[in-house]
């Protein structure tokens, strides 16, 4: 669930973005006793993310309209089904209907990028594919609940979730297990540790920290799966950078627990998704 | 430019998103007296983006950071070039990184796609290739600085810069005279009226009523030549929808002036680039 | 309409910065169970706007207050007449009483301003009367819908929304078609181009640049006559600057098409609305 | 002296509203290597007043801007005078013009209007001009310190700021005494007591409960002389309501020691004050 | 009352600070259909504070929550008494749980502590306990709520509200008299003025000077005597700085006016209330 | 470290709250030309936080003012130490006094009380104390980051940087093991898992679900014994709830990892600091 006072937050900002100085022809055609029903139609194969969002944006420019929800979050749809319906003041409803569409199409269409990483996993393994920091500055909540939507999962959310020894943290830090020691020293309890690792012999010191999941970074494949055998047990083995649809079942099949996908967020197509308004009465 | 306000709101959105927790790691690493030099760089040919939003964040988070411009804002680059170098405390340096990045990567990203298809307008054209409102929401005058920056054009920047008459308003007003009409009789003399038409009957009727733009919806090649030809010297031709790449040398020679391409920032994706950091002293 | 999140923000300051410590007296002296109905009432001749705003202030402070309308927007009532009534707890009128009135008086103000201005064109004269930027900083959508309330018209909305080349744009270009050229090779196709000219020889070189608008910068009366004769079917003319309620119908036997007056909203004087309560029960 | 973060926040507000979708003609003529000098020029006699936030407005749209006051704030300026210089990148100042100068015009035209309002006091009388709460939303504090450039002073800030008894409190509580015994059971030792009273009964009954301040409500003179004697050492004398500039010298001769005069704030018209620009090297 | 926007403002902050990235757990366990109840249950004698504030946590994070008031705003309750239950989704409950919490527990804190130095004054005495302005930053009106829940009153809101004239105000005007003049020269007749002296001699003269209130700084009790005696029928006598509870009865016999207790909003420990859920059907 | 954007809106905040409409006093008394020197001092023993915040309030307020730290964060300093210097205008340095003490005396009570925690650990005891989410709403970061000053570390930051089943949870969930399972399948790999557990029972599903930190709620000391033996070497064990000073070291003594402490925030005095100004020049 996303949280309200941030929906509202990116939504009011989204209006101001686009209806700050009015709609000059809706208000110059459109009567406001005019009513009417628009309908969201899926334009393809589409996980179905952000219901929740579209209908707050015509609730927020105009709380006599009413949303109904014909497709459940995550979802799968083909083109030509409708997800919302709106009902209520014909020019409301054309106000608000592109703030509207922005919000859902992108949602869907991480979602929907997020179903097809998750759909490439081979069927019986274990690899859990997550999404990166590397979301649109202001809408990170947004995306990270279509990553979920579309079946993956979320890396953490900020720098104060987890902690995460990155390569430049290890060098300032003059090793990793230096780096590990000053995090033990001093984070919270409450905290996983993980390690970006770029050798074997620094995956060892890596475990040898007692890291709770290892990033292997740039590996060729026998050394993922030498990897993978090390920390058997011992943590969790993420790979991460570079990691197409393609290379998913390779991964799968070498035993690693979790891919993180920064495209999942920062280069998913949007879903193409429109209205069709109609007259009422 | 970008308006100072405009870019600190969603900046500081951005920071607390990923640092309103703090940066755990780097805290518990990083000495704040440890001084670092990090460097931008291109991972693919790209068109340079953001550079003043890229400064900012790690200004705003640590005003003793100095920022360098290495390559201009929209000029290409190619991979393995800098961009832009940023010098001080190695702490402040990691802690922003990725709120950095996530504004370079996607302007950059955008002026880009939008660099391919103004490339694609064949020498000598008079075409123009402009964005449309399907811009992230509270990101649109980033993403329309970006269309700017990678050499097209903006569209209306929201729906009180120009009037639009879509199909929907002109099935609500009866027509397109009438919906015209309406608009002729409310809005205002400093606004432009474009006209979406579905046919050449509708066209002749937008050319009659004396809009200043028509945008041709689903026309087929041989409607859009004729439509060109009775648009000429009366009105400017846009064409929307389904414009992709290919399709710009075709649209040219047909003699469109303008055509609106959503993608370019519904769908852009993320410029590579990767700030590598280096110990100072 | 105004947008809602556009007339909420500017309610929550304003009800912050009167109520922000609370009413202490009424808080002393009203039980909260006591219940009022207070009438909106006209002082003076006016015409009405800002119905939705008062509502919303009293809404926004308490949700249980009910606010009907009595007066249609932008009608003319006369003094003695009721605009707005609101019912619900005493305590809650009375604290938002100011709020509510210092944004209905205003706009009531201005748009009874306007409408004088709108008087005084001559019947069957075709000169349109429209605002200017010189707006109340935070209050731009509420001014120029009062404008429109009034019966006159906007001007641009905002320096996105038009391209305006003004006399320091001309000077700082090397002139008008210096400066239209720089503006045609990089503003958007949406966007209307005015040009202010200073002079007959500049008023024929904007013709020349095929300026949308001329704007005619302290011309005599006379060669009003002639530049309105010289741009007509070439460009809509505008006068701005001085334009006083006494010179409108002269520049509409000029032949003007549009004056734009920066009265209507900078020195508009508020209208004068008192609120009459009554004790229910 | 206003608070910085309240000047900021109108600032960031007003120029979101004017520059939120950039300055289309200035980016498109003017290169941000061209620099100026602009002088803001008095076309009226006028208070000058708001200095800082003319100021701020430049720099917060453009650091790298300078700002030289010529007139001192409260200063007496007659047309052709200069108040303030700003140099620096003439595309800058010509974006931030039109919002500096809306603030600066309202506030010079506030501090104009008071002025005249405390030069109309006889000489060698005592009575002191005040505004009211009919600020206009979101500018209390830039206008209450107008008022107090243009030597004129507050009343209270808000409704936290002191007890105002007035008419309906009193007809809600049963009576002036029951009003002000209210008052003192649960009100601050820090606010002083203020009581509209309607007749000479109400006044000696507001006296009675040693109310600080009463403000007379519609008295003929000859009460307000006998209300000034009766209040004489026991009460500020405060009359409000229909004070225009001719009353002044009438009422201060009467022994009023307070008027508080809404048109201050809610009717001032704008000052004329005009930037002009010129090329610098 | 607390003004809604000033609530909601600090609710919005609370909520995104604690649920900005979501609630994981619950989200993870808790299915959102599943109906609970909860009850928000005294764990040591309170007195109740933030009835409202609790609710409107609840609301804002989803609307369909019902919350009911068992017990009256200042009223005191025992241990295992129940305030406020809860009714709706049992998920938004428990991710809500938390921050209603905070608020409520520092209001009936601070009521709680109030209640008790009012307590501690004799029957009979005419003292008056109010606060300070040591408030948490943000939360002031919140706090001096509660303070008037626990029956203290409050001091002035800001530095707007009433002039204070403290001893580093008196060195820099050199001398009580020469502050109060200038202060009667430039501030409001809205405003009381108060005085803090640091010795007979200086009361003196703030007597002298008509101050409305005298702080006495740091007296011995048998100065505090001559001090209420001197300053009796001419001006109100505030103690303030380290008054414990325990001084109280001796500082109400002297005859002292008011005492001012910063430890009321900057020492009062949290209230302890506990929320127990139950599921429901 | 804070985050700059997270310090400046809660300064902001709180300026406006206290300096909205402005400081009557001082704007009456002190010349904007007068110059001083404020020295913070110690008027206890406390442990110093919040310096960056306590000049960054200064400099919100008047960036001319200068501030100079005397003593280091998270440093104990004695009755009559200086912390830190301000220099520049006394006016500013008056008004901006109070709400600069606020932020460091909240900050610095809490460092205080933290470190009488710690020190209440036996020498040679691993127990951590950490703070819980019972934090002041929308001071969240200053008061984590207060408590990490004092030597105590953090709990999670909020409800999406940790899993944290509570007894509510496993209630709904029907039972340990079926929470965490339910965790399992959709949280993030980056968060830790803590259960709450109620009795040996409970804490034996805990462990056999490979729960990273057992919660211990309400245990008798021989259970907390047997717990810490059971989940040697498989969870941390956090003990929560009633922990005062007093039972550390007995907690200590019994092998618990964690305590967490809401007084630490909730209910801690604020430090005795006070701001001596001199006059310079």
């Amino acid at each position: 669930m996303l949280t309200v006072p941030v929906i509202d937050a990116a939504i009011d900002v989204a209006l101001r973005e686009d209806l700050g100085a009015g709609d000059v022809t809706t208000e110059a055609i459109v009567p406001r006793s005019l009513r009417g029903i628009a309908r969201a139609v899926a334009k393809q194969s589409l996980v179905v993310c952000g219901g929740d969002v579209f209908a707050r944006v015509f609730y927020r420019l105009d709380a006599s309209l009413r949303v109904e929800r014909r497709a459940a979050e995550g979802s799968r749809v083909e083109p030509g089904e409708v997800l919302w319906i709106v009902e209520g003041a014909a020019a409301s409803i054309l106000s608000a209907e592109r703030t509207a569409l922005n919000f859902a199409q992108r949602m869907s269409g991480i979602a929907t990028l997020a179903a097809r990483y998750v759909a490439a996993v081979p069927e019986g393994a274990a690899l859990t594919v997550v999404d990166t920091r590397k979301t649109t500055p202001g809408l990170r909540a947004f995306e990270r609940y279509a990553v979920r939507t579309g079946g993956a999962k979320n890396h953490r959310s900020d720098l104060g979730a987890m902690v995460l020894v990155k390569d430049n943290h290890v060098a300032l830090a003059g090793g990793v297990s230096a780096a590990v020691e000053a995090v033990r020293a001093r984070a919270s309890h409450a905290l996983r540790v993980e390690v970006e690792v770029t050798s074997l012999a620094e995956l060892d010191e890596a475990l040898a920290a007692r890291a709770d999941v290892v990033m292997l970074d740039n590996f060729r494949p026998e050394d993922v799966a030498v990897a993978v055998a090390r920390a058997k047990g011992r943590a969790v083995v993420e790979v991460s950078g570079g990691v197409t649809l393609e290379r998913i079942p390779e991964l799968a099949r070498l035993g690693v627990d979790v891919v993180s996908v920064g495209a999942l967020t920062h280069s998913a197509p949007a879903a193409d998704i429109s209205l069709e308004l109609e007259r009422l009465g």
